[in-house]
């Protein structure tokens, strides 16, 4: 049930066919994904802060929210954002790379990487372990620098 | 049960008190919480979209992640992005109003109602009910407007 709900949220996610909203321009998809982004990373430093450099005290209700945060932010279906038109040669203001599009696989496999990553991560910090925590907020870092490292212009 | 946990959510997004990220700047504070609104808006209009507008078909598992992402964003501790030092007459690239702090009663009111509401929007689209849903949709769009009016600049 949970594993079935997850493939379909993925599935959503990297899904050009059904468009969630009405036709968005180019720029409102580059400024929603970028928001998601930002917001997905303000949550990783959370999470950094308590359970991996310990800079802040553990506090297992704001972890669980903010792991919370990045799952319903990989589960939002950000496909939708990315149209072929929206790549760096093409748009204005964005660093997404026409690879993007010329490696379909690719993409899919970072995009399902990232999504079974973020949803094992709002596991992990519901059962409140904070060395567990500090374990797959690794494991979801490296499938955001996958990602940074194949689509990302620097 | 589920009370509690959002009351104890609603306190701690309004907690000045207790950071859950390290001392961040000013600057990383605003791009946060504007990243935040703007990812929520995104998924505001999502709702409208297919509850409300008709625009594109009913999706109950979309609308079910959307709801979700707008409750996780309720829910993520944003109280922690609002230091006194970063108002429009202080900060640069923020519509932030002094007002937010000089009626911290009111401030805190319309973030606990829009906290209330945007839980009941997750609650109400898990049940698949577009009627309803559209009914909550304008309920959370009426306290997104009511911390406009009184806090944010046009
Ligand atoms: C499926 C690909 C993908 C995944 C997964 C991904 N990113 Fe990104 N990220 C991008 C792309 C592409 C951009 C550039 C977007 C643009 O400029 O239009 C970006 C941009 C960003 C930005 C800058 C946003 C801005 O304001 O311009 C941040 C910060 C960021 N990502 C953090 C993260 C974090 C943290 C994670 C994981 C928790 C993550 N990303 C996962 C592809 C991804
Ligand atoms: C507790 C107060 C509050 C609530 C609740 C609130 N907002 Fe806002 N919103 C603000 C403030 C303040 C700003 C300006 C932030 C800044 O410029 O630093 C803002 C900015 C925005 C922006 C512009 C962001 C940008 O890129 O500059 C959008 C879009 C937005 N809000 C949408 C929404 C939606 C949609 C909701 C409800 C689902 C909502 N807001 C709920 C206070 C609120």
């Amino acid at each position: 049930m949970k594993k079935t709900s997850f493939v379909s949220a993925a599935a959503l996610a990297l899904s050009f066919a059904m468009p969630a909203s009405a036709q968005m321009s180019v720029e409102d998809q580059i400024e929603a994904r970028q928001a998601a982004y930002q917001f997905m990373s303000w949550n990783m430093g959370k999470i950094k802060a308590q359970a991996v450099d310990g800079e802040v005290e553990f506090n297992a209700d704001q972890m669980k929210a903010a792991a919370n945060a990045i799952a319903a932010v990989a589960n939002s279906g950000m496909g939708a954002l990315y149209s072929p038109d929206s790549t760096l040669d093409k748009a204005e203001n964005t660093r997404l790379k026409p690879e993007f599009f010329e490696q379909p696989e690719k993409a899919r496999e970072v995009g399902m990487n990232f999504g079974r990553e973020a949803n094992k991560l709002q596991e992990v910090a519901a059962s409140g372990d904070k060395a567990a925590l500090a374990r797959q907020f690794a494991a979801v870092g490296e499938t955001c620098k996958a990602c940074h490292d194949n689509f990302r212009a620097k």
